[in-house]
This record gives C-alpha cells, sequence and structure tokens, in this order.
C-alpha cells in the first residue's frame, strides 16, 4: 500500500504554492541529469510538473532516483519551490515552480514502451492499436476522450434542461427477419433462437412516445455487423431523441440550439442558428450528393441542351437518350497538365464515368481536343452558364443522372481539396430537407424506402402515394457538417392506416407486416401522438469537431479486422461445449 | 400536419394565467357530461388539466368533441378561465383553472384499452408487460423513470465535477474461453469466431487506469447469460468507476458523496455519511450473511459451549462435530403458536438445516419439549448470551457453519418482516469490508477468488498468499442498502507478479493465464499505477430507492420469459440463410 497519498495533481501548482509541502503522482515523462542534480517532469492527465532529486538537498532520495526510468510510476513528496528568476518554463503551466523531492515512492516500474508516449514521431496504426494502452496515454489522445466526455455531458444536460427524458431501451431484442446485418445473439435459454443487436432504437423510441413520456432522449450504442472501414465501426455510438406533438421545425430548432452549445462548450467557438436548409432535389441538382460540402461553391450546371445542339458525338448520343451533361467550373485550375487532367479521368471512372469532358478557357474561348466540336455561340453558352473566366477549367460529364450526380460530387470534392478551396477551420452546418420518401430499387425493380418506413409522407403529398409514389416527399431532415451527414431524422406516421398504407407499398404483405412490426401497428390503435425525433452519430461529430479524418482517433477502443493477442474486443474461437449449450454447432468450412 | 401547436403542457396553466389564450396537447384522461357541458381532463407527462366544451360558447366544438373517448390523443385551443369560487381543485396543480375550448383537434383516436391507465385497480403482470407501452403511460411508471432519469443525471454531474472522465468501453468484446455465461455474438467476417457481450467493463477499466486516465466512470449496459427473476434481468445496468492512487477510503468516500447527493436530489432526504463499515467476518458472524439488512438488530449468538454441556443429543453431537449452534432472540415472540413455529422449521428447511430448536421465554427460565435437557444453570446461560426476558423466542440452528449462517440469516429476515420489525421508511446504508480473499470450493475442491482475479490482496497478508490462502484478506468493499448487495469493488492489483502468482493459486497455468489474460499482464509490465474502483447496480439502487421490490418496475423495457407479439425485446427464430453466413447452423433438438 503506498505511503504517499497525492495532494494534489501534476498540473495544478503555481507560484502562490511555493512553500507548501506537496505529494505529487504520475509517470516520470523525461529525465535529465545535470550537475549531478536529476530533474525528473512527472506528468498525469492535468499536465506535468518538473520535481527536482538534488543531492545536496537529500543524498538518499537522490540516490533512490538513480533508477528511475521514463514511465516509472512514482510518488514524490516534498517543497515547492519558485523556480530562479529566468529559469521558468513558459510552455508548462507549472513552469515557475519546481518540487524538491524529500521522499520518493515508486509504484511501479516499467520496461521501454515501444513508442514514446509524448514523442511527436509516426508510429503505425497497428502499432498503435496493438498497444492501445499506451498510446491512449498520450496526451493527444486523452485531449480527444476528454473532448467526447465533454461532449456527452453538454449533450445530457441541454435535453435535461428541456426536460426530455433519457430512457434504456434494450440491447437484446427481437430479431426481426431480413434484418441480414443484424448482430445475432444465441439465447441459452431459447434454444435455437436468437436475439438481435439493435441498428437503432428507432421503434422504442416511437413506443416511448405513445407511451407519453413526450420528450425522449439517450446517448447510446448501436450494431451494425458491416465490414470495418476508417470511417465506420460495428459498434457506434448515437444521440438519440424523440418528442411528441412536433413538426419539423421543432426537431430542427432543439437540434441546432445542442450544436451551438457543443461548439462553444468544446472549441469557444459562437456558430450560428438557424441552418441554411436544402431540399433534396438542390443539393443533388447543385453538387451532386444529399451531403454537400458547402464550406466551397462549385456548383454543377448542367449543359445537356447545349450538348444536344454541338457537333461531339458523345453529349449528343447523351442527350438524346435522356441523360445528362453536367459539370463544374474548377475556377483557375486552366493550370493543371495534361497528366493532372489524365488522373482526374482515371478518378472519375471509379464512380462509373466513361469519361471526363474538359475546356480551358482562355481569352478566345475554350480549348481542348473537343473544343473544336462547340462553334463560338455554344462556347460562349458554355462559359455563360458555368460563369467561367480566362484561367477556368470547366469539367463535364455525360451520363445517366445518377452516375452523373455521384461523379461530379466526388470530383468537386477531390479538386476544391487538392486545390486548396477548403478552409479547414471552417464549420459549415446545413439542413437537407424535402427528401423523397421512396428510391427506387433498380436491381430487384420496386421501391425502398428512402429513409425508414416509418417516416411519415407530406401530407399535401399523401394523395400520391399510389400513383406517383416517387414525388411523394416524407417529412425527413438531414443535419450536415463540412460534407458529412451527421444524422438524420423525420417526423414518424402515427396513424395505423397510413402506416399499413406504407407498409403495403414496400411490398410487404398484411402478414409479414404483422409479424415484424405488429407490436407497432397494434400500438398505433391506443392513441398513439404525432412525434418525430432524429439521431445523430456522436463518434462522427467529435471526429469532425476535433479536426480529424479518422473515426478511430475518438473511440479508445476501436474495433481491428486482426485478433492481436493485446486487444481485448477481438472476436475469438469458443469451445464446442458451449455451442452445444445454445444448440449450435459450426458448420464446416467450404 | 396538425394545425394547432401545442403552448403550454397540461401541468403549467394557473389561476394567472387566467384571460390567456392557450393550446394544449394531450390525452383525454376523463370525460364526464355534465348539465349538456363536456368537462374533459387533458393529460400528458406534466399533469392534468381540465378542458371545458361549452355548447352555449361554442357549439361547433361541442358538437366535435362528442365523440371523444378515453385515450384520444388531441390538441384544444382555448381561454384559460379562472374556475369559480368554490370550483377549485385541490387535488390538481392546474385546479384553480379550466380552459373554455374554441378550437379542437382530434390527433388520433384510441380503441378502449386493456386497462385503464390512471386506474389504481390491480392488473396482472402479463397483461402489463404484453401492454408496455400502455402500462408506461400510467403516471406512476412515468414517475419511476423519471426518477431514473435523475439518477442518471445526478451521478453524471457528480463524477463530471469530480474530474471523472466518462469513457464508452466496447460491447463486443474478446470471448475469453470458460466464460460460460457470456452471450455469444457470432462475426460475419471472423466465421467461426465470436464476440462476448461483457459481463462488466472490469478489464477495459483496468486498461484505462495504466493508460493514465486516472478517473473515469460510466453507466454502462452488462449482460449476464442467466434465468430471468424478479430481480435480475439478462441486461442490467452499472454505474462503473475506477481510480488511480488510491486506497479503499478514497473510493469510499467517492460513492457515499454520490449517495448522498442522490438521496437529497431523488428524494429529498438527508442522509449522513460516513456509512458504518463492518468486517466479512462480523457480518457472518452477527447476520449469518456478508449483505445483512441493518435495519433491525437481532444478531446471532453462539452457543455452542453451552450445547455442549447440555443433555440434548442433537447439540451435544454437532458441537463434538465441530460444528456450530447459532441462534437469534426473535424478542417479544414468544406467543407465536406452535403451528408458527413448524412453519419456521419448513422455512429453516430449504436452506438446508436439519431442525429448528426453540425455547420461549418465561419468568421461570425456558420452556420448551427440549428444555428438560437443560438445567437450570445452562438455562441462565443461555437467557443472558441472548439477552432475552420473559415474552421472547429463541431460535437455534446446530449444523456445519455454512449451512448455520445462511440460515439463521434467512430466518433473521422472515421473523423481522412477518413482525413488523423493519421501519419500511428506513434507509440503511453500510459498508462490508475486509473480505477473505479466495473462497474455498468444495465441489470442485480448490480455491476461488470471492470477487475476481483482479482483487489485490491485503498487504500485510501477501506473505501467506502461499501457506494460508484462505485467510488472506482482500481489498475489497462491498456497498449494502437495507440487506441487499448495491454493489461492489477493490483496490486492484497492478504488480504483474502478484497477478501473475494470483493466477497461479487460481490453477490457472502460465499458457492459460497468457490466452485469457495475456493483454492485461502485458500492460502491467508498462507502468500500471495503483488503482480501484467499484460497481452499482443501477436497477437495484433505483428500486430500493423508489421502495420497490420488482426490479422490473424501473426498466422501461424488461426482458420476459415468453415472446409476446407485442414485445420487441424477445429473442426469435432467424432464417437458415442468415445461419449459413454466419458458419453456423442449428442442432437437432434432442
Amino acid at each position: 500500500m503506498s505511503d504517499l497519498q497525492r495532494t494534489q495533481t501534476c498540473g495544478q501548482l503555481r507560484k502562490a504554492d511555493a512553500g507548501d509541502e506537496v505529494t505529487l503522482s504520475g509517470w516520470v515523462d523525461t529525465r535529465r541529469d545535470h550537475g549531478g542534480v536529476i530533474f525528473i517532469d512527472l506528468r498525469d492527465r492535468y499536465g506535468k510538473t518538473q520535481i527536482v532529486f538534488n543531492p545536496e538537498h537529500n543524498a538518499e532520495t537522490h540516490e533512490a532516483a538513480s533508477v528511475l526510468r521514463t514511465e516509472y510510476v512514482i510518488s514524490v513528496k516534498g517543497k515547492v519551490e519558485e523556480r530562479p528568476e529566468g529559469m521558468a518554463n513558459p510552455d508548462l503551466d507549472t513552469g515557475e515552480i519546481d518540487v524538491m523531492v524529500d521522499k520518493l515512492e515508486i509504484l511501479n516500474s516499467s520496461e521501454t514502451t515501444p513508442f514514446e508516449i509524448t514523442g511527436d514521431t509516426e508510429v503505425s496504426t497497428e502499432l498503435r492499436l496493438k498497444y492501445r494502452y499506451l498510446d491512449l496515454r498520450r496526451p493527444q489522445m486523452q485531449k480527444y476522450l476528454t473532448s467526447r466526455h465533454k461532449v456527452y455531458q453538454i449533450t445530457r444536460r441541454y435535453f435535461d434542461s428541456n426536460d426530455f427524458v433519457e430512457i434504456e431501451t434494450p440491447f437484446l431484442t427481437k430479431s426481426t427477419p431480413e434484418g441480414a446485418r443484424d448482430y445475432l445473439v444465441p439465447s441459452r435459454i431459447n434454444r435455437g433462437q436468437f436475439y438481435a443487436l439493435p441498428q437503432s432504437p428507432q421503434l422504442f423510441k416511437q413506443i416511448l412516445m405513445v407511451s407519453g413520456f413526450d420528450r425522449y432522449f439517450q446517448i447510446v450504442k448501436c450494431f451494425r455487423d458491416e465490414d470495418l472501414r476508417a470511417q465506420r465501426q460495428p459498434e457506434f455510438t448515437q444521440v438519440d431523441l424523440e418528442m411528441s406533438f412536433v413538426r419539423e421545425d421543432d426537431v430542427i430548432n432543439m437540434i441546432e440550439g445542442l450544436m451551438v452549445e457543443i461548439f462553444k462548450e468544446v472549441l469557444g467557438k459562437e456558430i450560428s442558428a438557424p441552418f441554411p436548409r436544402l431540399s433534396y432535389h438542390d443539393a443533388m441538382n447543385l453538387y451532386g450528393c444529399d451531403a454537400p460540402d458547402l464550406r466551397f461553391e462549385m456548383t454543377i450546371k448542367e449543359i445537356t441542351d447545349i450538348g444536344a445542339k454541338s457537333d461531339f458525338k458523345v453529349f449528343k448520343s447523351v442527350a438524346e437518350s435522356g441523360g445528362q451533361i453536367r459539370g463544374i467550373n474548377a475556377v483557375g485550375c486552366a493550370s493543371l497538365s495534361r497528366k493532372n487532367i489524365d488522373e482526374l479521368t482515371s478518378f472519375v471512372n471509379q464512380f462509373g464515368a466513361k469519361g471526363l469532358a474538359w475546356f480551358k478557357v482562355d481569352e478566345n474561348g475554350l480549348t481542348s481536343q473537343i473544343a473544336k466540336f462547340f462553334n463560338a455561340e455554344l462556347q460562349k453558352e458554355i462559359i455563360e452558364r458555368l460563369n467561367a473566366a480566362p484561367g477556368d477549367l470547366l469539367l463535364f460529364v455525360a451520363d445517366k443522372e445518377s452516375v452523373a450526380s455521384q461523379t461530379l460530387s466526388q470530383l468537386r470534392l477531390n479538386i476544391a481539396k487538392s486545390n486548396g478551396m477548403i478552409n479547414e477551420e471552417e464549420f459549415n452546418l446545413s439542413w437537407v430537407v424535402d427528401f423523397p420518401l421512396f428510391e427506387y430499387n433498380e436491381e430487384m425493380d420496386r421501391n425502398d424506402s428512402l429513409h425508414h418506413p416509418f417516416t411519415s409522407p407530406h401530407p399535401d403529398d399523401l394523395k400520391h402515394l399510389e400513383d406517383r409514389p416517387l414525388d411523394v416527399r416524407a417529412r425527413a431532415y438531414d443535419l450536415v457538417l463540412n460534407g458529412v451527414e451527421l444524422g438524420g431524422g423525420s417526423i414518424r406516421i402515427h396513424s395505423q392506416e397510413v402506416q399499413k398504407k406504407i407498409f403495403n407499398l414496400l411490398n410487404i404483405d398484411d402478414a409479414t407486416a404483422q409479424e415484424r412490426f405488429g407490436f407497432l401497428l397494434e400500438a398505433l390503435k391506443y392513441g398513439a401522438p404525432p412525434h418525430g425525433g432524429i439521431a445523430l452519430g456522436l463518434d462522427r461529430m467529435v471526429t469532425l469537431l476535433l479536426g480529424l479524418d479518422d473515426i478511430r482517433e475518438v473511440i479508445a477502443f476501436p474495433k481491428t479486422q486482426k485478433a492481436t493477442c493485446l486487444m481485448v474486443d477481438a472476436p475469438s474461437d469458443v469451445d464446442e461445449k458451449q455451442l452445444r449449450d445454445l444448440g449450435l454447432s459450426l458448420l464446416k468450412p467450404d
């Protein structure tokens, strides 16, 4: 048992504390020996303090300190002394004092760590994950997770003060047929049956609204059995809420208030609400995607009409076959080399575009291999349509709408990033609204819900559910930050009749609807109030807030593909008996 | 889309609001028709407001209101009017006003509910669970879950203000061999391998201490694949924390501060800290269990020495064979009938006790069938030992120690409950400390950890780890509220050497230790600080706080044995293809 009990943290002592006797505990961050005196920066989560072992002050303790190495854990008792004139370290909060050590207790030793804890040297991701406990000891990672902690507290305080009730929804839920990406959990008691881990508490929170809870929130883990990617983890954290007796604006205002709080308290940044709203239609037309990065302009323009009049066969045939010719103006990018443009062509190929048509703009009009197919009049029209000026580079994709949109959306981002057109300090928040209720699934030749089947259609469009379902708008809204969807929500269906009709339109017959969602349909019979809500991805939000790219930087124990002996959260083998108890056996590998 | 947007809740309006135009939304709680006027109590989470449809005020709205039935969801717009002299309802916060309705919008209808929402009539648990969304609509259930909400917020605020960092630990973790009660989650990516859902974040929080986080907390779901019982759910919620550079007192003080806050803010009750501490040894001796209910005295006394001197063969033989004769004084219970005492005998049989010896105390000494085997001197000794007086009933069990303890512990509770000796208003918090590190597992003839293998032995007892392991004390502590263990914790092992030795003493060989806990042993090499923590059962805590018996009252969606169509959290069948994708097949039933 430790004899020394710490009285202060390593980030706490100031000039005013000089003369006090203190006890500090922490890790040996750096050690310097100078003129027979040992200087150690002692580190804990709160900061660093320089402690001094001076043989003239205490020979025994100085002697004991000789064994100290980096990452040893120690407690020291000593006197706070103001540093001599000119010796203060302005980079350290505690830089005006030293602690002259009288007593040392070594709490634990440390082998040489596989990477430096405070070093800025690049360490491979693999090594960092393998030794996650050392990686997390780095001040930067501590800052990330402490910021995440702040987001939790701010969020809950905010909802609590707005009369929301925090309610835990279950993790072991009913597996719904066709939930192909659910994680399944075999039940020991009901052998041969399975729970599913929730992809979202959607239905539970709707049930809570039927229960009259009025305002529900939760910060909750959700699960999706998908491949790992840098931006996606199979378990992820969601800020989840639902409100009764509300319209779109109520949910949107509530979330804007939250974002204002979070930016103020975590980053000290004032952001202004309301955030701009963009219709889904405009987002797709102007930016080619439903979560556009609005930190830069470069909107997409359509020139199908101009292309049709040209002599360029590719454009003419696309225009005639009902496709689109759309493009962007990469302002000031006429200096890009032929090689650069070839790279852009390869880039667009991966999104299904067969080619990339381009023009450079100079004083005389357009130049490029295909400029000859466009007469002066058409060139002028193109220049006007794209607001182009000499020095600009115009890039076009001619394809069916979905390919043109996706390609140009990515191309726009690519050019903005590689040409420094994005202000990385900016946080651009916006809403995308007026989504369609359904999207056509080409592969299956059917309409699917764009969000989920509980999303309320716009009441003005109810009459077109049967005859023009793809024109029906949903009462849905997505929050977008710097081109990343932070989350989405909607006003839900609270009428049993409408809910049944939507299931039917989704080709879910009554029996299947009853099997999968019977409890919901039943609940809607007993006075379900109008309600709506939203869910925000917390991992993503914190990642973006901190200006990071990789979501794993803000997750203490991220998942890895490979099990390593040091990671405790990887899957592993289990013995046959355990499986048998669950009524299961392993299939032989094919 | 609703035309009326609520301006106030149903719990808000007061006399001072008279004259205002308001819009309320909620459920029709009760409807009374009186003199051609319709009076409705409109209910939401915040309260009830009487709204009035008067045909003289607005004939059209009155007509529209005629269809309203209980649990219809409506919005009404109208004017707040002070109720006439003598008509105020003092039972209602809003009882001084009515709202005279001008406009009515019916948001949803309701079928007749299977039970009354506000009725105090008894409803079967089964029906309540089947229609959980209606059960949760009852004001009582709303109060329970709102209190639970408060406990969350108070707890997090408390830890936040004490510099704890909230960090999420993973749900999909590595399955450790022999973790027989883990829920397993088959991995789709690593076919044939499994995650396990955590029974506690124990190892993760220890890793976080190695990472220098210093103070960690989380309110977190944990999982145990066990049979359902009223007091146990397979998923349960834990208040989890861990601290570095601490001793037992630091953790204990921190939790006492939390409990003081919770009692003050949830119940408005001042409780005083520090809570009494009882050694494990005393708890077992005096109360027969390690989580004693201290709201009443009735301590257990041992009379093995007296029994040995008596002529009662049962006592003599137990005393001679190393067993114990222990008993309690049921003060004032001499009036219990022979039948009552027979019932107590059957009661103790279920805990393995072969019989129950009893004496009634009167002015002349002890009376009972066996009193004749005890001479006057021995009778006097017994009376003195048990502090008995005329009118008392003395009850003894003669058996081996473990049976005597368990039996008397239960008997003590039984008598106290059935004789009104427990003050149900009292909250009695205490700590049990100085647990043994190991307990002997008779069945397997080996020593097991009493808590878990990461618990630190008491440093004074380290030297006896090998020769007298069962005498080694653990640095563990349990918090007990009214005889229920709220949670437990310990100072952990931070030395790799000690940890290895404990594994060895638990018959975990080096290879197995490496396989199961290699990452921990490895982490202990790199400067692990001394640390300790605790975990409290939140479901239990809230249940007890609210004076309830059944833990399911404070869980929004509790688990049930049987899947009913309305419960969304029961296991269900999955199709074969899903299983195949996971590399699994169902075993044929035996």
